[in-house]
């Protein structure tokens, strides 16, 4: 037989067109304390809570109110309807009720045991909110800004260690803690607090991947303000940002992993399709990626006779960029691919050859549109999480679980950072020093990306008892070891008040002075990135922005007809156009890495180029007064052949 | 007997996530094409195509191919499940179906005769959005975009004219549609093409106001272009601001008169209920939206000794004005009252007060977010629109209906401009003349806020009639009248190519000339502004911004001690400081117009104050080179008191 009863009294329309806004206004009202709390903290020059902390507190405080102050609106609910005609859930339902046919909407498949869940408080309910709304709307425009953000000189030198942090540590940190758990599993089944079936190894491996997302946000942060060593900033940064992109891959590998028979035996076969899994859908993400940069740079890079650019309209091309960012997160989802990959991609190609078509007014619009949309979702992420360790209604707190989550997360981060970095600094010239390396170990924070892939599946008992604890280890993490990244800093002797200008012009004098210092900080980027930088500055930046060379004089001479065509008018004579003073330091920096003869320190130059990392999100493009002055200091170097 | 059928297969874990990525790709795609397309016509200075109406061609040709080309991917569906038990619809449903249990949430309540609409193409119902998507996400940030830049002084300087087209005009506007349209359903009905029962009285009042929403964005975007008279503008522009929020009231006020006994009888305590209701809403939507502002100013404006002004964080304050903006749209909607038109004076008050006190960085990232996210919202509705009338289902095309609308508003906008205007130039000494007249007649478009308030009820037969109505009289004026706006300004001799600077100055000279002249643009502000004015000036602006006189000065001697605290410590000394050079302007600007002591053009003064109309947007502060300048021509001026 069938039964329905319902779960909520009436709603009338007017209840229909103001719902949710009580929710967002509370969301709203957490945001705002926020701010004014961070703002209160700046004043004080109080650095033990960055304003994802406190974004955190907060909400942790209303979801305690939420949940213990108002009442559950009605009782009688959560009654389960039987029907045995139906295979599956149907994506909507039309139910006729005493005349009056309602249409419903599939939200979701629940398992039994969490059916209690939806028999309390419909405030709570309405609190807690689909997760697909976390990678599609909150992490694209972190992630992107990312990205867009990037300091290029500093990551480009760092690019190999980076690449080793993001692959091989974030493998290493997936495996170790997916084994630790499994061997903690085992203990809970011994004692009896887990039955054998529920846990599988591939489950261990699942939370092994989700936890290898680090979030040194608040650490950051931190650094930034301090003026913290340039490298140390890179090589943490930069192994953040493309570590999420692994990680998100990496889960989604490990969730399709499936072997036949036994799940706990190894499947050799499966293995092989989820490691091309991984390989395919990372190669897909980032080409989805960099070709939807590509096509905005040319299309910004257009310059028909007949046509004023683009650039002569800010608004048009903001939302033109704007639009195709977010194209390519899309596209990457509607073919199966990682969005959030794929947008990581876009905004540092992007940063590399698009912002340098763009007219001054963009450059600085897209820069702080992406700045304040970064700002606001990371705050609503994180107040979110404070939120959810209260309003999410199924959690599953297991102590022993907690404990082995939090053991196997600081083994991992150390059986990730020490041996890479022994490794890395075999090759490397210029060491990462061991101070470096319990800073990076310190700075293993979780955040964001754990949580949202820990909430995208939350059906079963195994993944409640993963989401409880990823939630109590970006707590743990954010707020103590957050917190603690001041008084660590001083106690790993760590330079901090570094001018980022005399950095930059004592690396170049010690460069210029003795020719081992020089070989010192290309060492790493010149065996193969000698090759790709060759190719992008000869290449691609004639060919999708208005610096470099003109390709009539790159390419081989009977290509110059093509060559004519695709090269910009303004490629050729007039670099001290306004216009194009911003690129031809472009050329200048390149010349300066990769032509040795041309490397002599001017102070100009030092400055000009060392301005990159003086603002974050500044892209390394420099001040434009300084690019001037610098151009006049170099006139030889600009003459084009 | 109970019957559940299946609607659509099964989804797939993936499907979930990346439901729609497909959608959302359309429109981005559709809003790349249009803002290419844009950009061409630009370049040919070609303006008989807004990018409204380019996003609405496309939108229309997209739904032509989604509508004809995709395929239905099944057929069996829509079916009805009976269900005697439930009096009414539960807000979730929770179905165990083979041992699996979903759950499903409430949609909407859905007419007998519209369910065909849902066996029908998936993709075509997917591309149908939730109406309250353009109320609670695309509208707010394009109506406080509005008032946010609303060009004060000319808004202030017409405000009488604007009051009486906004509430008078509307008002008149919604009755004569009303009885138009009850005219031809009276005839309609004698021709049977409709049933007496279905289309009463109210439901042509209620048509009458959601069509008397005027949206002259496009002839708004070409008098901007072409520079066209500064009175002008101003009177469309406050009108057509105004005239929504009115519109939207008086919408609601409509759908909830219900007389008791006979629908189009006329019931008096109905009647004075619901202007009661419209009169209440609209004092409280107006309250709540500049009280939230009210806040902001007293935020960005606190400056207490051991505290560093927010805008020395300009991600803070922006953050903070973002949020308490939308919060005053949240709290207006979460209590029940019109979080658009809250909103809309949220913005004013931004733009009069906390604007003053933001950090110059601030004041652009505002201005520049707003204008984005108008930008795109805009667009993004006038693509849905001309997706709409083929993806939407449930289209009632009624020829005759469509022809009396387009009667009735033409009529109606007549019956509006014309008589009030008459009864205007009575009162005014600068009279708004003939073509004036004839070309505000003209822009009387259709836009987002009529077809926002159609959609948000389509439910019963003469509801999609009304919707299927406004969306093609959305069309016709948006292409035919904006289309025509160029030819228009060239038939009436309406002086274009206006150099808001010279403008200007030669009302201040002749201002300054004749003394008949100089009353005349102070007429009609003069007797109930003058009072608000200085109650302004005197009280408000020293206590929430850093202009005016300190209040120690304009309050009685007893209230000294309160008047010293709350007085910002710079408005006693210090007028020169970088920060306050912003304001003393403001108090200029003041003098000048109701301080006729004080009255004598020095051209400096006159660069600086015109400025505020050169940019769209500029929100009539004038430039800061300008008004340092302005500061150093009239040094007396600002010693105060």
């Amino acid at each position: 037989m069938e039964k329905l009863k319902k779960y909520v009294s009436v709603k009338d329309e007017d209840h229909f067109y103001h719902q949710g806004a009580v929710e967002l206004l509370i969301f709203n009202f957490l945001l705002i304390l926020t701010i004014l709390t961070i703002w209160l903290f700046k004043n004080h020059r109080f650095r033990f809570l960055h304003e994802t902390g406190g974004a955190m507190l907060y909400g942790l405080l209303m979801g305690l109110i939420i949940r213990y102050v108002t009442k559950s609106p009605d009782v009688e609910s959560g009654t389960i309807y039987e029907c045995e005609k139906l295979k599956s859930g149907p994506s909507t339902l039309l139910i006729n009720i005493t005349n009056q046919v309602y249409e419903y909407q599939y939200k979701r498949e629940i398992s039994h045991h969490n059916v209690n869940g939806h028999q309390g408080n419909a405030m709570l309910q309405k609190m807690t909110f689909d997760p697909s709304i976390f990678f599609n709307i909150l992490l694209p425009p972190i992630i992107f800004h990312a990205g867009y953000s990037l300091k290029k000189r500093h990551f480009f030198r760092n690019l190999g260690s980076i690449l080793t942090y993001a692959f091989f540590g974030t493998a290493i940190s997936c495996i170790v803690i997916g084994l630790i758990m499994y061997g903690f599993v085992k203990a809970m089944v011994h004692i009896g607090q887990l039955k054998q079936w529920e846990f599988h190894f591939t489950d261990c491996l699942f939370f092994g991947s989700l936890m290898s997302a680090t979030d040194p946000v608040t650490v950051l942060a931190i650094f930034h303000e301090l003026n913290v060593d340039t490298d140390l900033y890179t090589l943490l940064f930069g192994e953040s940002v493309l570590n999420d992109a692994v990680a998100i891959v990496l889960t989604h590998s490990i969730s399709i992993y499936s072997p036949k028979e036994n799940p706990n035996a190894f499947d050799a076969a499966a293995f092989f399709q989820s490691v091309g899994n991984f390989l395919g859908i990372f190669a897909g993400s980032f080409a989805m990626g960099s070709s939807y940069a590509v096509v905005t740079a040319l299309i910004s890079f257009m310059h028909l006779t007949k046509f004023t650019k683009l650039c002569e309209f800010p608004m048009l091309e903001t939302g033109l960029f704007f639009l195709l960012s977010w194209s390519a997160f899309l596209s990457a989802e509607a073919t199966g691919l990682t969005g959030i990959v794929a947008v990581l991609f876009c905004g540092v190609t992007q940063a590399h050859y698009t912002y340098n078509n763009l007219s001054a007014d963009s450059k600085m619009r897209t820069k702080q549109l992406f700045e304040f949309m970064n700002f606001l979702a990371e705050n609503v992420i994180f107040c979110y999480m404070g939120l959810a360790l209260f309003t999410f209604q199924n959690h599953i707190f297991n102590p022993l679980f907690i404990f082995g989550a939090l053991v196997a997360v600081f083994v991992a981060r150390a059986s990730n950072i020490y041996p890479l970095s022994f490794l890395l600094n075999l090759g490397r010239k210029q060491k990462i020093p061991r101070n470096f390396q319990h800073m990076m170990m310190f700075s293993g924070l979780r955040g964001a990306i754990a949580f949202a892939l820990a909430i995208r599946d939350t059906d079963s008992q195994p993944k409640q008892m993963m989401f409880t604890t990823a939630l109590l280890i970006v707590f743990f993490t954010v707020w103590v070891f957050g917190g603690g990244t001041t008084p660590m800093l001083t106690w790993l002797q760590i330079r901090v008040g570094v001018d980022p200008d005399e950095d930059l012009k004592a690396t170049a004098v010690s460069q210029s002075a003795s020719n081992l210092d020089k070989n010192t900080t290309k060492a790493e980027s010149a065996w193969l990135f000698r090759i790709w930088y060759g190719f992008d500055h000869k290449y691609l930046k004639p060919l999708l922005t208005h610096t470099g060379p003109p390709l009539t004089s790159t390419l081989p001479e009977w290509c110059n007809p093509v060559a004519r065509l695709l090269t910009s008018p303004s490629a050729y004579g007039d670099q001290l156009k306004e216009g194009d003073t911003d690129y031809i330091i472009n050329n200048d920096e390149l010349t300066e890495n990769y032509e040795p003869s041309a490397h002599i320190p001017v102070p100009g130059s030092i400055q000009a180029t060392g301005k990159e990392d003086i603002q974050e999100g500044d892209l390394g493009l420099g001040g434009y007064k300084l690019q001037l002055q610098h151009v006049a200091c170099q006139p030889q170097k600009n003459s084009l052949a």
